[in-house]
C-alpha cells in the first residue's frame, strides 16, 4: 500500500509553524507497512488543493490529510476532498449538539460558520474527534482512499491513534507491536553498525538519532499481539548481540526516565551540582514524573563562590586548577552528595561558549564528576563543535548516564576515580588533575 | 515571483528526522517577497525525482532543494536536477582538493564516491559551502531557477545566509531589513489582534506564537539599509499602538534574553528557587552567554525538607498551607534572596501533574513568587490542560517575566504583596493566602 502525507495551511507556506505532524503520522504509516512517496504542504487555496488532489489520488492508494477542517471561510480541506472523491457532506445533528455544548461548556456561543464543522461525508464517513470540536472524515473512491484530521498536533495524534490506526489495522486484518530500544553513543558510528538490519519488511526497524543517545523501534504486523510481540522480541536480540549493553532500556522517553526507575529500584537518592549545564541536568530528571521519590535537591553553582558555599568546593582548589577541572567536578559531586544526603550526587564544570575558551580549556571542554559511597567518578568530555546549546546538552546527557551506571552499580567507563579523602588531599588531586592532561 | 520548497531524503518520508529546513526556508522566502506554494518532500529515487522537478518547473518561478548532496549512491539531486535543467555537471579541481584536506584534517581519507560531490553546473554554478563538504548548485533555464543545498540544517542555513540570499537580493535590486518583537501573553487572542496587519506586502509581519509569548517578525525591502529600517520602525509603531508594554523588547531570542540585558543595565543580580519547574528557570537564564554576570546561585528544592535547608521555607508554614501555596511562593523567593545574596529571586511550587491533584489544588496549579528589596510577590496561575511540560514551561515563563518586571523597577501585575516581615507573621500569612482563594 502507497500514501501521501498532504498538510494543508498557508501558515505552514509561510513558515509560522513548524510542522511535526508530517514526521509523526510517516512514522506511524512506515510502521504499518504503508509506504510514504510523498509529503507535500499546501496552502488553503480551493483550486490549488483540488487540483493536488486529483493528481495525488492518481498517484497512490491513501491520501492522509491534516489541517483546514476549522471553521473559517479559509478552511475547505473536507469540503475540496469530497468533491475530488465524488462524494458530498451532510449536516450531522450528533456533531452539532457536540460543538454546541463544548461552545456553552466554555462559556460562549457558536457562530453560523461552526455549522461547517458539523458536516460530514454521505458515502464516505466520519471519524470521531473526542478532543476538539472538528470531526474527521474518510472519503474512498476506485480503491482509493482520504482521510482528513484535524491540524493542532495533539487531536490528530488522538484521533490518529483512537479512529484512523484501528480502521487500518481492521482492513489489513492484522495487529501492530512495537519495541523500542534506547542506546547510547553517538548516531553516524551505531547507524553504520546496524544498517544492515534496518532494511527489513517486517518486523521494520527505524533508527531515531538524538544527542548522545538513538532509539531504534521495532514494529511487528502479525494476527495476534502475542506473535507480533515475539517477533520483535526475536529481531531486538539481533541488536543486542551487535550492541551489548549499549542498549539501556527499552520503551522509555529517554535516559532521564530509565535512571529514574533505576533509582527507585534500588531505593536510592540522586542530587546534582550543575555549572555550565545551569538546571539541564535537574530540569531533566523532574521531567519524569514521580521523580520526586528520588530526586529532592538540586544546586545551581553558576559562581565560585556559589560552589563554595552550597556544595563546599574548596576556593584554592580553584584558584590551583582552574574551575573547570577534574578536582573541582569532584569535590562538586562529593559535595552535593553531603550537603543533600543523597546516595549518588552527579556534578558538571565546563565552558559551553561562544567566549571564555582558551588554549588549555577550549570552548567545549567540560568535566563530569559523580559520587557514590564516598568515592567520586569524573570523566573529560569535548564537544568539538562550539555550540552552547550543544555542548550544555552532551554534558547534561553524560551526566545522566554516569548517574546510571552508578545506579546499576557498576563503574563508569572512561572515568577517573578518588576517594572522598583524598578529594582533599593535595597530591591525590594533582594526580586526578594530571591525569586528563596526561590524556591529552 | 514564486518558489517550491523540495526536501530530498528517503530517512524524511520514513519520519527518522524531523523536517526543520522547511520552516526555515519558508520564513525566509516569505521576508523576500516570494510567495511559497507548495512544499514537498520526496524520496531518494531518481524517476520519481524527475518527474516532479519537471512538474515543479512548469508551475512556478523559483525551486529550492535541500538535502541529497552526499557522496553515497543514493544522493542524486544534483544529477537529476542538472538533467531536468538542461545542464550537465563537470568535475571541479578547487572543490575537490577543498574536500581532500577536510578528510586529510580529520585524518581519514577519501573514497572514490566523494569525488562526486566535487562534481559543479556548467552553465549554471556551485555555491560555495563553508561549513561542510558539499557544495551547493544553481541551475537556470528559461526563466526558471533551482537552488540546492545541503540537508544538514547548520550546513544550509549558513550556505542560505552567506551565498543563497545575497544572490536573490542582488537579482531583485534590493536589501532586506528586518526587526522582530517579542511579546508577552497567550496566542489567540493576540492574534486576533493584530491580524489586520498580517496581510501587508512590504514590509510583511508575520505571527509565531510559543509557549507564553508570541514574535512578530517585520521584514522590508527597500534600496537601501537605512530606507528598510525607517520602513520597519514605522511599521513597528502600528504594533506598539495596539499592543503597549505587553511588547518587551526587539531582536532578541527570548525572555531569558531580554532579563540577563535589563539585570546587567541596572547591575542586579538574580537567583531562583525551583520545586516544580525543576531547574527550568535556571537552564533558561543560564542558556544566554554572559548570564554569569548576573546569575550566581540556583536552587532546586523539590523535596520539602530541600525547601527548608535551603531557603529557610518553615515547615509548620507548609504544613499549614500545603506546599503548593502562596505564602510557601513567598518564603522560598525571600528565602532564595537572602541566601544567595542576590538582589532579585524568584520561585515556583505547583502541581505539573499528571498526579497528585485534587479538588482545591488541581494539576496545572502553580505559584510563581518573586523577592526584591524584602518585598515579596505571589502570582497565581492554573493551567487547564493537565500536561506535565506545559504546566512548568507556563511557569518558568511566569517566573522570567515577574523577574524582568521587578528588573525594570516596576511592580509585577496580578500579584499580591508581602514584606519580609510579615513574610514570617502567622496573619500576615494568612491574609495573603486566602487572597487567592477569595479570587477563585
Amino acid at each position: 500500500m502507497t500514501a501521501e502525507i498532504i498538510s494543508v495551511g498557508t501558515e505552514l507556506l509561510l513558515g509560522n509553524i513548524l510542522n511535526t505532524n508530517a514526521q509523526y503520522l510517516s512514522r506511524e504509516l512506515a510502521a504499518l507497512g504503508i509506504t510514504v512517496q510523498r509529503e507535500s504542504t499546501i496552502g488553503d487555496n480551493h483550486g490549488r488543493l483540488a487540483d493536488f488532489v486529483n493528481e495525488a489520488k492518481a498517484r497512490c492508494d491513501l491520501l492522509v490529510f491534516t489541517g483546514g477542517l476549522g471553521p473559517t471561510a479559509d478552511d475547505l480541506t473536507k469540503e475540496t476532498v469530497a468533491e475530488c472523491f465524488g462524494d458530498r457532506l451532510v449536516f450531522d445533528e450528533d456533531e452539532w449538539k457536540k460543538i454546541t455544548s463544548y461552545f456553552a461548556r466554555s462559556g460562549r456561543s457558536t457562530a453560523p460558520n461552526n455549522r461547517k464543522q458539523a458536516m460530514v461525508p454521505v458515502q464516505g464517513h466520519k471519524i470521531v474527534n473526542n478532543h476538539g470540536t472538528a470531526p474527521g472524515a474518510w472519503f474512498e473512491q476506485d480503491g482509493h482512499c482520504a482521510v482528513l484530521m484535524p491540524g493542532v498536533p495533539h487531536e490528530m495524534k488522538a484521533m490518529w491513534e483512537e479512529g484512523v490506526r484501528p480502521l487500518l489495522l481492521a482492513r489489513q486484518n492484522c495487529v501492530l507491536h512495537s519495541l523500542t530500544l534506547r542506546i547510547l553513543g553517538g548516531e553516524s558510528n551505531l547507524e553504520y553498525k546496524v544498517r544492515h538490519l534496518l532494511e527489513n519488511a517486517n518486523p521494520t526497524a527505524a533508527i531515531y538519532c538524538k544527542i548522545g543517545e538513538c532509539e531504534i523501534r521495532i514494529t511487528a504486523r502479525a494476527a495476534t499481539d502475542a506473535e507480533g510481540e515475539k517477533m520483535c522480541r526475536e529481531y531486538a536480540k539481533k541488536f543486542y548481540d551487535l550492541l551489548g549493553d549499549a542498549v539501556y532500556d527499552e520503551d522509555v522517553a529517554g535516559l532521564e526516565e530509565t535512571l529514574v526507575r533505576t533509582l527507585k529500584e534500588h531505593k536510592l537518592s540522586l542530587s546534582t551540582a550543575e555549572s555550565c549545564t545551569g538546571g539541564m541536568i535537574a530540569q531533566r530528571i523532574t521531567s519524569v514524573s514521580g521523580s520526586s521519590e528520588v530526586f529532592g535537591y538540586g544546586f545551581v553553582t553558576y559562581w565560585a563562590e556559589a560552589k563554595a558555599k552550597l556544595v563546599g568546593v574548596d576556593p584554592a582548589v580553584i584558584e590551583k586548577y582552574n574551575v573547570v577541572s577534574a578536582p573541582v567536578a569532584a569535590q562538586m559531586a562529593l559535595g552535593a552528595a553531603a550537603a543533600s544526603g543523597s546516595d549518588i550526587a552527579v556534578s558538571v564544570t565546563g565552558i559551553a561558549g561562544p567566549t571564555g575558551g582558551d588554549a588549555i580549556r577550549p570552548v567545549g571542554t567540560v568535566y563530569v564528576g559523580a559520587a557514590r559511597d564516598g568515592k567520586a567518578y569524573v570523566h573529560k568530555l569535548f564537544v568539538s563543535r562550539p555550540d552552547r546549546a550543544l555542548v550544555r546538552a552532551r554534558a547534561a546527557q553524560t551526566a545522566l548516564e554516569l548517574a546510571l551506571r552508578l545506579a546499576q552499580g557498576k563503574v563508569p567507563e572512561n572515568t577517573e576515580q578518588l576517594s572522598a579523602a583524598d578529594a582533599r588531599d593535595s597530591a591525590a588531586l594533582d594526580k586526578l588533575n594530571g591525569a586528563f592532561f596526561a590524556k591529552a
